[in-house]
């Protein structure tokens, strides 16, 4: 467009919360050839379900071609929604379809959350450190946000009582991104009802919980808050990230308000790729895929573990993750793991720095660690480079 | 989930705003079997490109399969983005790819406008009648909306001054859904310039613009408003919606923010979508294609145009558009549209009432009708059915 003397923008206050993504603007240096990357989220693209897709394609475009490609119901497919709940319902969690909005990736159910609970100024309570995207959905509506004491299975009941007023506490308690770290069934069931007892909603997400490597989780905190969570769920580490197809199981008494603002928003998820993504499902396609991606992902998380054991220097701590996709690192006190990422990207290898996942007073000395899309060899090589950055770093300042 | 004795959940302010989309639930009794349905926005199923998707999907399924299922950025796919940009040029709008942001349909482009721009009480102009879908992906933000004075044109430039200190004015210049009518050259150009003279910002919306049944329509407005124009394409008109692919052209000052709401929104839209979609389009498919959409549109608007002429009483008028998909209805002004609907659905067709378009003062002696999904013959009996209710109407309220 031409240059104009008169540039009439004013923007709303709310702009002023965007900022750019930290991990995405990470991601476009450290994504690149020549680069051992463990730092952004993604998952292992030999996990996606290639052939399985291709033979979906064809057969909606030969069985219900319109019907795929027209404009469809805000809701979702309704086999898709079936599909949910009757999943959610092997899991604990007795659901209605009538409760499952299908959303354009789990993404889209945070930012629609926002949307629907978050006033400027609503206290809105998370863990520390939580899913940075959860954050930059939430920001925009304006949120105080308000850290709840953790330890290594997330939410301590006890601490809840510091988030009383808010409009929700905010829980990944599976695997969680960044910490790696899962609440046990009795934690669960202890923080559903301390936050009963505090008058406090719960939001829970669930993107990780299908990449277990030993044992199921418990069932979600929403079996037990009932009527009082809202839980998210994604076909993005199941399938893949492309289709961005995630879902909300929400309350019957909230649904039609957060179908409305979903309609808003896009009207309705694409629907080609929501009935592509149960043709590929509806008979059971992931009792064989998802364990040859929890074999996989374990085989890299021992191979990490065992890196990290070998190349960390002393000083060092980390968590062993029974699932999902991260390893979180505690460094010694004195080092900054944002001030290190140049000089690990320069070693050839890359990390996500633990700062932006806290809301407030972050930790510089943690930093991510993606296991899953390396084979086992390149894990040890680039944990090694990372050991010698941080052995140098420890020498310069002693 | 079982009931809980406690529902913590307290709605935020903007929810009051959100409500049930007027034509979602007139499509849900409508769009059925044995209705002669004239309602929704619907495009021609018939018209979806299947052999070409088909054919599209294998190759990106074969070609790229990782890239296209795995995250992608949120500015869209390079190549779309050049794509939409090189065809903006041929329709005299001097567009940088870098400044395409692709959308999950157009209506998220009206959303992430909405969160950028609109603060709770903001003045935000509109045509009268103008898209529901926009007013409802606005309302959310809470805006304080104003009518500018319209004629068969559109806005009327003058009227403009009524609007000054508006965050923005809303305009689909072709084919406007819903009144099907249509800016001229000259008045393009003198909306622009009146608008850079009250300092009003313009956000242009063209979903309809490819379908123009005789010649093309005189370039965007926002070719002569440059940095001071925001301009909204859609691919769900010239290939098929169930894809939800849109996309915003912002001015180089605003497009980081927008890229920001747009990550918060969804991290980005279905990478397999945006490629399926390049490879359909990339050589040149739709300089056959939509000749072909326009022809069979064209016969379908003449066979409306005749059964109008035909059917309706005496005190009715329509505009007859040059393109886009809806003839637009003024009743005598003793009819109310909304009243008549369930004795026109009782009759065996469907319209849909014109007092949602408005944003104030609603005009219920109006009606929208679709001319793009039935057959001439069809159209006809519809149109004839319209007829009776409405002379019906007339006897019972001389």
């Amino acid at each position: 467009m031409p240059s104009s003397p008169n540039a009439p923008w004013s923007l709303a206050r709310r702009a002023e919360r965007l900022e750019p993504s930290v991990i995405r603007e990470i991601l476009k240096i450290t994504e690149q050839p020549g680069i051992l990357s463990l730092a952004g989220g993604l998952p292992a693209p030999e996990s996606f379900p290639v052939e399985a897709m291709r033979e979906a394609c064809q057969r909606v475009l030969t069985d219900t071609p319109r019907e795929a490609l027209q404009y469809a119901a805000s809701e979702g497919y309704g086999p898709l929604r079936d599909w949910v709940a009757a999943q959610l319902g092997t899991q604990g969690m007795a659901v209605q379809a009538s409760q499952v909005l299908i959303t354009t990736g789990s993404q889209q159910g945070l930012d629609l959350v926002g949307k629907l609970l978050i006033d400027a100024g609503s206290r809105v309570a998370v863990e520390a450190p939580t899913y940075l995207g959860a954050l930059q959905a939430f920001a925009p509506y304006e949120p105080e946000f308000v850290a709840v004491d953790c330890d290594e299975q997330g939410p301590l009941p006890q601490g809840l009582a510091a988030a009383a007023g808010a409009r929700f506490l905010y829980l990944l308690p599976n695997f969680q991104n960044p910490s790696g770290r899962s609440m046990g069934a009795a934690r669960r069931i202890e923080v559903a009802q301390a936050a009963a007892r505090a008058g406090l909603a719960l939001v829970e997400d669930n993107p990780y919980g299908e990449l277990w490597f030993d044992a199921p989780p418990p069932p979600p905190i929403s079996a037990t808050a009932g009527e009082g969570s809202i839980y998210l769920g994604s076909f993005s580490k199941v399938l893949a990230p492309g289709l961005r197809l995630g879902y909300v199981v929400a309350p019957p008494a909230l649904y039609p308000k957060l179908l409305q603002a979903k309609q808003a928003a896009d009207l309705h998820t694409p629907g080609f790729n929501q009935r592509v993504a149960h043709e590929v499902i509806r008979n059971g396609f992931l009792d064989t895929h998802l364990p040859m991606v929890r074999a996989r992902y374990k085989a890299q998380r021992d191979a990490m573990r065992a890196a990290l054991d070998k190349h960390l220097p002393a000083g060092c701590r980390f968590n062993v993750p029974a699932g999902g996709m991260f390893f979180w690192v505690e460094l010694p006190a004195q080092l900054d793991a944002v001030a290190l990422l140049p000089k690990a990207v320069a070693a050839g290898m890359a990390y996500v720095p633990g700062a932006p996942f806290y809301c407030h007073a972050p930790r510089l000395n943690t930093l991510r660690l993606r296991f899953v899309t390396l084979a086992p060899a390149q894990i040890e090589q680039g944990v090694a480079a990372l050991g010698r950055v941080l052995r140098d770093a420890l020498e310069a300042r002693p």
